[in-house]
């Protein structure tokens, strides 16, 4: 049995979801509040993050050991990609999400706005705010190259490097930031992200007192 | 062949050296100033970063995308572990200290001393480095933990969480930071980490203008 301890909008949780449903490993998630939990949370994972997966008692800490875990555990249907070279190029756009875009524009953006608002902490910071905005464009305006000569960001197979960067941009399209109209290729990557049934539950996902865009969970949008 | 552009006092290069060399995979060197670096090395990274590992003509980019390429195109000596446990609580430590303990304390003391002379860029922020300072305590403090009730961070066996921690660690060294006497068992465990071959090279990396402390290339410590 897999048990997933999450936070809804989170990108790292929502990357393990879509990666657990993928690979069709049924899983139950449990709703945690980090920056609240005691000692109980912090018994599985030291620093206090999460994603944290439960397997059977085996506890699992990162969204990157996680998913790199599940795809050691199920290799049929690798995420990752079936040679060297593409499982490099996978790895190479996992890590530029998670850490140069997490970097110059989730947190940033989503940092300051609604992890800043579920912690109550805070106040957005409005340079960081138009420096994210900037960022954001040109990792969008590098997204599209990708696609636009690829099926999918890291080849012809949807991969860890779709599900990282849609994580990532789930939750600011939640906050109604992300410009989809100036990046037409993108935004025609992002539906046919946005039609897989491993993500449709994560539309379906609400911060009490912020309200997503109408297009938000719109397949068609 | 294999080629690693580098920057010689950067921790994630420092990572990838050890892991070639304990691989016994040999490799040539050819340093890089990124933040100078023009148009050719951002056709092999577009995010203009290093490391960047040129593996005939296969060009892999970020630290842990190319480790994980080395232990899968050499998995006789593997770097993370046998069992699915094993390769999960190495990837745990590794991202521990990648992301953790680089956002605490190396991007504080580290980029604020050492990288900001190199790019000749701002001024040390006083606040930051008192910051990271009281985080490599607690830091130092959970790495004693692990090491005095294992072999090495991870288990039984030197990993990848060794070379990712010790990668870290030694560029704090370098500029004479890390409190080793009020922790006993992270400085024994440090000592045997830089007494392996895989690590003494580093050890002979100088910056112009900054001298490293007496102990830094001392392997008797």
């Amino acid at each position: 049995m897999f048990r997933l301890y999450h936070v809804p909008l989170c990108p790292f949780c929502r990357k393990v979801r879509v990666a657990l449903r993928e690979k069709g490993l049924p899983f139950e998630l449990a709703e945690v509040e980090p920056w609240r939990a005691g000692e109980e949370f912090r018994r599985l994972n030291p620093l206090g993050l999460v994603p944290v997966l439960d397997h059977d008692g085996l506890v699992v800490c990162d969204s990157n050991a996680i998913c790199e875990y599940l795809d050691e555990l199920a290799p049929e249907t690798t995420l990752y990609g079936r040679t060297l070279a593409q499982r490099a190029e996978t790895r190479r756009l996992v890590f530029w999400f998670d850490v140069e875009f997490r970097r110059e524009v989730t947190d940033r953006l989503w940092g300051g706005k609604l992890l800043a608002r579920m912690k109550r902490s805070g106040h957005p910071d409005s340079e960081a705010m138009r420096g994210g905005a900037r960022a954001l464009r040109d990792h969008l305006a590098y997204l599209s190259e990708l696609y636009e000569a690829r099926r999918w960001l890291a080849g012809d197979d949807f991969s860890m490097a779709d599900i990282t960067a849609a994580a990532h941009l789930s939750v600011l399209d939640y906050l109604g930031d992300v410009p989809w109209d100036s990046f037409p290729a993108a935004r025609e990557w992002y539906a046919r992200v946005k039609s897989r049934p491993s993500f449709r539950p994560l539309l379906a996902d609400r911060v009490v007192g912020i309200r997503p865009p109408a297009w938000y969970d719109d397949l068609d949008f």
